[in-house]
């Protein structure tokens, strides 16, 4: 990462959201891009994430081939790409409500209880 | 944004990954990290995500009340962190790896004959 | 169904669950179907499924094209086919299952405060 | 199942479609109803029957408490209520569809070729 210019270093999320600005601009999509069918779209990409791991045992999962790998990333831009549109229809900031969700997360599991157990939090 | 201090600013996701390496750490949960099981957990995440429009029309889905916008939010939080985790196994660099999914799509899907259609790219 | 045999109509799922069977066995495929993998499966078809209705209308969605039903048929074929073999595995009847399920739910969702409006049940 | 009346045993899935229709026009939720939308319903659900099993072993699938079992067994009830919903309103055929389906898996998953692996037919 030494090389990017500062600008480039200083905000990949909304770099990304120009991008699909444009991108969707350009190819009239607007009119696709309810929040609802953008939900539906992220949904979808994500399960098509998760094919890519269904047969494979834990194991195998935590060293995949350089082909599966390569889809899965492609599958995985998949996802943040619709997760940026939908950021951008709704004016949500992804990282700051990230931030705070894993404030809530720390409160939900403290270290103590949760530790080596996954357990859902009302169960613990 | 103009007060980000400028490692603040440089890069939110990783500051997210290195916040969700020390949270995993500190409660022993990388034994149930593997990369399936992620891509699971990332796969409910949206899910829950969209339960959040299912009976919406797209119109209501455009202007959301401010209690389903919070839902919303902390929906798509989960979905990041999950997504950030995973990115973090797999040593994917989820900006670049959208920026080339970004390029190919813009192959796949030329502004002429894409224009105002949603058309999967194998029917243009 | 009137020329059906009357083994052939006592129980549709039970043929299946039997073909099922045997399509895995002969194929030595049951050391992948852990419940969990199974589940997995069936959340990636019941995508696939979702996937076809992506970027319709509501209304268009009440109108499919008949090559679009002929893929929603085959979707939802590989959501049953996946939903049998849980139940195999799991030694659930499908349909008593469901019968007791409607029952919750109209306890849950009663006429009179449910009437034309799809709020969850917690909100009612 | 001996006791099953005949009409009873013919079709549980016939009944939980009359069933379904009673129950959503005492409602009136039919206008929730558009085919799309209960696909995106069938999806959240399969999600949340997935869930159950999430952070699991494989192993752990196989042998549930009878609490998850419990849970599990209404997560896949409302799988079941979600597709007889939507082959109702596309007027499909379950049991048919699947045993068409069954036909097709044979023939791109020959025995011989698929035995004891779990690719997907294109890479057989």
């Amino acid at each position: 990462m030494s090389a990017d210019t500062p600008s480039d270093r200083v905000d990949g999320l909304l770099e990304l959201r120009n991008k699909l600005r444009t991108f969707a601009a350009e190819r009239d999509w607007e009119k696709f891009h309810s929040p609802k069918n953008i939900a539906i779209a992220l949904s979808v990409e994500a399960s098509e994430l998760l094919e890519r791991f269904q047969w494979l045992t834990e194991a195998e999962s935590r060293s995949l081939p350089s082909t599966t790998l390569a889809q899965v990333r492609e599958e995985m831009a998949d996802v943040l790409l619709y997760l940026v549109i939908l950021a951008d229809k709704l004016d949500v900031n992804l990282v700051d409500a990230t931030r705070m969700k894993l404030e809530v997360n720390a409160l939900k599991y403290p270290v103590e209880s949760a530790r080596g157990n996954s357990k859902k939090y009302t169960d613990l």
